[in-house]
């Protein structure tokens, strides 16, 4: 929700219906950059307006600045932990139906939305239909953030033998929720490549698809999985 | 695999036939710690052997020293990583057929071993039949240890909001496989409860498992997953 703030006072007001090129300026502008520089854009996500419906949607542009993939967040982050964190997405949000594969310029990429992956049978889908990388743009807060926002990233590409990149508003301390940031790039291992803090900033980092390749050969998860003992 | 260095030189001169029990020194002597302290123990694992075969077995014992589940490691540690580790268990162990869950006098535990940890499928598993704690003893290596052991303690907590306790080997210097160590007690937020180094120690701590249910009430991740969607 890079945006607006991420608060309910703010979704409707800044929330796009992407239908309407005229009152999407987050979407054209994402389009236009794409396309004037000839590249696939992850563009977070930003409230999405839709038949009377919000949703927290991520778009994904190709080097044209056509749309190529509309991730709508799956699993709304409805937490209440006493003396630390009540939110409750769903009140203000509908939740996506599906998940998202896209073929781009730069590979398979699988995308979730912040809360997604929290859920690691999603993560597994997007591996099993060939992702290469999952994006997650998200915006983890400071107790959340500092607890597991590594730890889920490293994880789910550990586990799956993928690149996971993610992508966070940087932290405004004069918010209502506080923002962990973070921003990760993760190697089919598990290891981190290329990381952020909370501050506004910009990552550069190259991926070799080669590594998927070697860590799928040295080490065989999938094969070695007891898909006979799982189910028992 | 603590009562042997861990390698191929050694499995099958100090593997124990549970059966003769005159013959397992390792196996009699758990059960008699167990016992004469009244506990539960859930006895790290040693090479089985079992019918021909050898298996790398966790044995779990009740207060009155009998043995109340054995878990043969499922998924056998087989890696090829050239100019890091090359590894395979396979060829000297033969792999177990089901996963291990024990009623115990402290709750009910789901066993893993090693290389069963890199399994989401199985910790999920455990997790659904209503396992509180998750126990694995696991003699990492160092590069791999290093990089994951403690990533996948606390995602499979987390990812399944219950507690996952490991227990290593220490290190032996000037053993062929160098074992990472760090035995750990996770919480089911994922967080950190106690955790040690590589050195030999003895790590004491307290489990309370209303913490298990303070987390599913607050984030309900079990009702919040989207079966209709994974299976996509």
């Amino acid at each position: 929700m890079w945006n607006c703030p991420y608060s309910n006072d703010y979704f409707a007001k800044f929330a796009e219906d992407f239908e309407n090129e005229d009152a999407s300026p987050t979407f054209s502008m994402l389009s236009e950059a794409a396309c004037s520089h000839g590249i696939t854009i992850v563009g977070g996500s930003v409230p999405e307006s839709s038949d009377g419906q919000l949703y927290n949607t991520s778009c994904v542009f190709g080097p044209d600045g056509k749309l190529k993939a509309k991730h709508r967040k799956i699993h709304l982050f409805d937490i209440e932990i006493p003396g630390d964190i009540t939110f409750k997405e769903s009140d203000f949000f509908a939740a996506g139906d599906k998940p998202t594969i896209v073929d781009t310029d730069v590979g398979r990429i699988g995308i979730g939305i912040c809360h997604d992956i929290r859920f690691p049978e999603l993560a597994a889908l997007y591996r099993a239909k060939g992702a290469r990388i999952i994006c997650y743009p998200g915006a983890f807060n400071i107790s959340t953030g500092e607890l597991l926002w590594e730890v889920m990233q490293r994880a789910r590409a550990a586990d799956n033998q993928l690149f996971v990149a993610s992508c966070s508003p940087s932290r405004d301390s004069s918010g209502s929720y506080a923002i962990w940031g973070h921003s990760t790039l993760v190697g089919p291992s598990g290891e981190i490549i290329a990381t952020s803090g909370h501050e506004e900033t910009v990552v550069v980092a190259e991926i070799d698809y080669s590594k998927i390749e070697l860590q799928r050969k040295g080490l065989p998860l999938d094969k070695q999985k007891r898909a006979d003992i799982y189910l028992s």
